[in-house]
């Protein structure tokens, strides 16, 4: 049985970077999780003695701390940065593009909408740089726009893991709304490289193994764009759960992963599927 | 037998603007049509000595020129000024707005799409302000937006007289196809207004007059909205086509009119009404 991997799959570029970055700064704390893996956060306090806090009370007891991919709010970032705290900024670049944008829109006057989960963290960062809060909405529906007090200049980013069908949705419905709108593409593609890849692999697949949390939702969107191609597609957190007959008979097994799924796990996957072929 | 005019009806705020400023200008000429009304153009030659001119050749024999709504390129103006001509402007302002943000924008390096017909004058002049002409697209549909050359920044405007809903799916379809789109609402409303003053007096009507060149694409569309509302609604040039037996057993009489219509027309409409009604 052939083995293959997607051609896009697991962490994407900018989650990446930020475990690199934490490597690079051995008895540092992220804050907030670098990414939403478990055995992975265990791995960089074991391996590199990387911790993890989610409050500003905790960050206090470490001298250097890692900003992850989503970014902070710029009052936090004041304050870490006020009480001395060496920063090392691991906000994925496509996040920092709409907190600049944010911030020089927000100060040329223009009102700011921002597509994305207001309880989101990056959305949370990203509002944070607007320098007028009262001028600052942030939508996840076209219909949230309606009532809006807009003024005559809107700028709009989205968050950037938005999907652009839905983006293009709220686009439309503000802009005969104000005299100009300014629309900033900061939708990232990463997630739509893994769904095309997954896409692809399963289609030539007699099965396909997708990995990754099993809340998360990237993976099980994965998992069920897999399914659609290829039906013998499994959902698994760890190559535990891996059951030989699932291979019996088979010629080609696709793989992928969650974008929060380690390179280190999708390896072990792979030799444990290799072993119950023997 | 009651008659009532629709709340908005015959010309825009642009052409009851530019009519005045050649009244004010007697023995000028206007380059090109100042409305598409012959009764009109002859009443301004007539009583203020207005000529028309179409080419630049003609407007030679002239010391003055008015430009009208339309407005015209950047190149027949800067001619006409070499020339020692005296300009007045009557450009209406909704369309000097998009002049000058083409302007203006093309000079930051935003690549330049204007929604509109690319032989309509107003677009000709609008265009002819950018001043990179091989990155300036005229589309008339979301389908011709496929596979231009866009760059990373875009600003788009839209003729005045264009559909909202129509612009919004060409902004939609830009919005995720560049970094920046910078969408400016270049729509004029006046022919809107028109419409649903018609389409709110139709339906308490029991015969509708609509006035306004037989040619007329905005006068066809009311007598459209009206007659969908109202069966009995006619379309009419002048006074001249009215018929005694349409009013008959009538109780409320609608009159609109396109935007080409001048009031002293809608006027002899009215006039010529009561009278078959004695």
């Amino acid at each position: 049985m052939k083995i293959e991997l997607a051609k896009s799959y697991g962490f994407c570029y900018g989650v990446k970077r930020a475990i690199k970055i934490a490597e690079e700064h051995p008895n540092s704390a992220t804050f907030g999780p670098l990414i939403h893996n478990k055995d992975e956060i265990n791995r960089l306090k074991d391996e590199f003695n990387v911790g993890l806090v989610d409050e500003l009370e905790d960050a206090m007891n470490y001298d250097t701390l890692v900003i992850r991919t989503h970014g902070i709010t710029k009052d936090k970032l004041k304050t870490l940065k006020q009480n001395g705290k060496k920063i090392i900024n691991a906000t994925c670049p496509y996040v920092t593009t709409p907190q600049q944008i944010v911030e020089k829109m927000s100060k040329e006057g223009y009102t700011i909408v921002i597509f994305g989960d207001k309880n989101h963290p990056e959305i949370k960062g990203v509002a944070s740089y607007s320098v007028d809060s009262e001028r600052t909405y942030i939508v996840l529906s076209p219909e949230e726009v309606v009532g809006l007090a807009l003024g005559s200049k809107v700028a709009i980013v989205a968050q950037t893991t938005r999907k652009p069908e839905e983006y293009k949705k709220i686009v439309a419905a503000l802009a005969v709304r104000v005299a100009e709108l300014r629309v900033f593409n900061t939708i990232c593609n990463a997630t739509f490289e893994n769904q095309d890849a997954t896409a692809e692999l399963a289609k030539k697949s007699d099965v396909m193994i997708i990995i990754g949390g099993k809340n998360s939702s990237n993976t099980k969107q994965l998992q069920h764009i897999s399914k659609s191609y290829c039906k013998d597609s499994y959902h698994i957190e760890n190559e535990d759960e891996l059951e030989k007959s699932w291979f019996e008979g088979k010629e080609k097994c696709g793989i992928s992963a969650g974008a929060s799924t380690p390179d280190w796990i999708i390896q072990k996957v792979i030799n444990k599927i290799e072993e119950l072929r023997k």
